[in-house]
This record gives structure tokens, C-alpha cells and sequence, in this order.
């Protein structure tokens, strides 16, 4: 099988997760850069893999997608047989508390923590000041989110149940460059938020993508 | 079978989704309604449901679901035998299309269809006046995105193919509220987008859904 071709850049939040899933599933791929910069992501030869013109996209064969969450979720399940099972397909509860806790990332935690990584991390390196009054807001918003995570992960060590999980998986980028800001005290201040992040964030996979994801000062 | 509990309002958009989904494959349910100006859903019975406050939620037997398009995609999986095939499991390419335009809808379409509706419909009903600022902010975001959609449409009759999928239903609340109000236009000013929203939302399904749907003026 030829390699797939993942569009996008290691520092970016949205392709370090699909990088993530390539390699828990050991899939063959080859990392394309874009030009962001140069805007080469709201030009035609990209335009025509991502109409909304962000990264990433994904190539495998004459099959285009772009979406992050859709890339992944595409990969887990036509790799269904190798590497950790991430998407617990053969249990219909498990994969439904997979797709909860999907819902949960992208719609309760992904919201308030992306702000809270953009005015820490993606604002310096543009020249711009963190405000601080946004930080304050999403800082509460996400600590009320995590508040419920502590007691989930009180009962289950990860998110969908005592297996890791696409779930999971969805959580590290952000997560990662939370704790290089002032606002890791959200994560390292709940116990049991704490260990499953050094569990999660420490799995080779990850590790693998994190050497990437370096930006300003984070 | 015993019927599924579908905790929540017919007038909300997240418990609307659920429903449409629920209609289209003819599955029994009880809708068990939430008194959520009690704030019923920030108490302990219901908290056990949904520990972030939200409704909806789903009971299938001694199963507990909450997160609409977690719910949906539960459904939809569960009861792939019957009624529209939504998930197109039967065909990886068509699979991964409706799930890149599931997050398209939950990344790129909702987060300013959703401003719009809650300037426009929920606000009013208790009270508020509309900020115009955040509403042309807001419409020119969502007129930007329905321009990649027009594009889309103008290719395959709904958006992950010439399929209906679990993809177009989650558009159906918010937009059903948008076409009360004068962003109305943005939808009814693009030929493929209005003609695409002609057909899904004139599915008896979700004409059952829609006569719940009434909020304000809307
Ligand atoms: N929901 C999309 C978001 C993609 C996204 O926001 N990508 C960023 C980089 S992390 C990007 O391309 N930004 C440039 C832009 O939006 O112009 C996904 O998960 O793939
Ligand atoms: N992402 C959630 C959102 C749920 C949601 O926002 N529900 C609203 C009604 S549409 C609600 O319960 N609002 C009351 C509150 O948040 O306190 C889902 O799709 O189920």
C-alpha cells in the first residue's frame, strides 16, 4: 500500500491529532507541508482537497478528506486490526460511550481550551497580547468542565471506560499546550485529571508527535 | 422492545436532532420533558444523566447517552436495518464523507448558524434585544461557509453524496430556526443550498420535528 499523504504542518493543533492516530495504528505516511504563511492553504491546488481551507487534509489514494475528527475516525476504522482498538466497534455500548466522549471533546472541552491556547500560545507568536479577561472566562469554563472530567476519571481510567480511546486521543493537542502555559494548574490540580493526562501524554505515539508541536514560547 | 427515554424539549435544537433521527427510522420513544426553567437539569436526578447540565439525553434499557450527535450516531448504528441508510457503514468512502461533513456541521456550520438563532430566537424569548454586531458578524461568517456548500450542492444532491445521510439531518434544527428570521437569505439566496433545504427539511420525519419546534416568534 502506497503511504497516505497527511497536508498539514506538526505544529498545528488539528494535524497533531491525526498524527496521533497514524502512529498508534503504525500507518505509513508521508507529512506534506503547507505554506501557511504564504497562504498557500487559501489557494486552488489546496482549495480543492480542504474547500475551507485548513489544515489538514488527508490523501490515501484517489480518496480526499480533510476535518480533522473525520480523518481520524476514517483511519481508526480501516486499521480496525492493528495497534490499540480505538473505536471499540465489537461492543456497541463501548463504541457509543467512545462517540459520547468524542461529542464531549469537540462541543464542552475543545471550545474553551482552543481560546485559552490561542491567546497563550498562537497570539505571542503574531506579535499580539494575550487578553486577559478571555483568559479569566474560558479559564473558568474549562475548569467546570474539568471538574466533571475528575469525576468521571474517578470511575474509569479513561474517558469511555478502563480502555484508551479515539476519545482520549482527541484530548492531546490542546491538552499539551495547555500545560506549557499558566492555565496547566486546570489539569495538575485535579488528581485523577492529572494521571490520566501523564498516562495519556506519555504513550509513545504521542511523544513521537509532541517532539513537533513547538510554538513561540510553548 | 421497550421503548428509548428521550430526555428534553421538542423546542430545543440539540433534543430536535435526536428526534429527526428517532422519526426517520420509525424507532418507539417516549419523549420524557426536562423542566429546564426549574433548572431541573442542574439537579442530581437528571446531573446523572448528563453531568454537564445539557439536555438531551438518551435511556435505552439500562443504557445512558447523552451529547445529541453522540445519541444520533448511537441510533443510527443500532438501527442500520431500518429506514435511510445515515451512516453509510456498508461503504468506507461514503462512510468517511458523511463523517467529514458531520464535523463540518459541528465545526464549521454551527458554531455561527448557532449565535445567529440564539440572537435572533432564543434572546427575545427571554427578554434580551439582539446584538446587531455580533449578528452581522455572524452572517458573514455563515455566508461564507454556505458559499463552500452552494459549491458542494451544485456536485452531489446532499452533502456527503447523492445520498441523504445522517450528515444533512444534523443540520435541521438550527437552520429550520434561521429561516424564521431575516438571515433567512442567507440560506434562500443560494439555489443549491435553498433547493437542498427545500428537500430535507420537507421529509415527513422531520416535519413531525418541526411542528415541536416553536420558540418566540419563531
Ligand atoms: N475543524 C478543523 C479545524 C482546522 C483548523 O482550524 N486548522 C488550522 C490550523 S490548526 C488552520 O488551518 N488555520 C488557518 C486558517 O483557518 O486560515 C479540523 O479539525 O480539521
Ligand atoms: N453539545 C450538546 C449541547 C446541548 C445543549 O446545549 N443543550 C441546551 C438546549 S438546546 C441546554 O440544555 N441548555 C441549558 C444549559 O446549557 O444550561 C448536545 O449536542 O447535546
Amino acid at each position: 500500500m502506497a503511504p497516505v499523504k497527511l497536508l498539514g504542518l506538526p505544529m498545528s493543533t488539528c494535524t497533531a491529532r491525526v498524527l496521533a492516530c497514524l502512529h498508534e495504528k503504525g500507518i505509513d505516511f508521508e507529512l506534506v507541508p503547507v505554506n501557511l504563511p504564504a497562504g498557500e492553504h487559501k489557494q486552488p491546488p489546496f482549495l480543492s482537497k480542504n474547500p475551507f481551507g485548513q489544515i489538514p487534509a488527508l490523501d490515501d489514494g484517489d480518496l480526499t478528506l480533510f476535518e480533522s475528527r473525520a480523518i481520524t475516525k476514517y483511519l481508526a476504522t480501516k486499521r480496525n486490526d492493528v495497534g490499540p482498538d480505538l473505536l471499540r466497534l465489537g461492543d456497541a455500548k463501548e463504541a457509543a460511550f467512545v462517540n459520547v466522549w468524542l461529542e464531549v471533546e469537540a462541543h464542552q472541552y475543545s471550545p474553551p481550551i482552543s481560546a485559552l491556547v490561542y491567546q497563550r500560545v498562537v497570539l505571542p507568536v503574531f506579535g499580539g497580547t494575550p487578553d486577559e479577561k478571555v483568559i479569566e472566562a474560558n479559564a473558568e469554563k474549562l475548569g467546570k468542565i474539568l471538574d466533571v472530567y475528575e469525576e468521571r476519571l474517578s470511575k474509569s481510567k479513561y474517558l469511555a471506560g478502563d480502555f484508551y480511546s479515539l476519545a482520549d486521543l482527541h484530548h492531546l493537542p490542546y491538552t499539551y499546550y495547555l500545560t506549557k502555559t499558566p492555565e496547566a494548574k486546570l489539569i495538575y490540580s485535579r488528581p485523577h485529571v492529572k494521571a490520566w493526562w501523564e498516562d495519556i501524554s506519555s504513550r509513545p505515539a504521542f511523544k513521537k508527535v509532541a517532539e513537533g508541536m513547538v510554538l513561540g514560547n510553548a
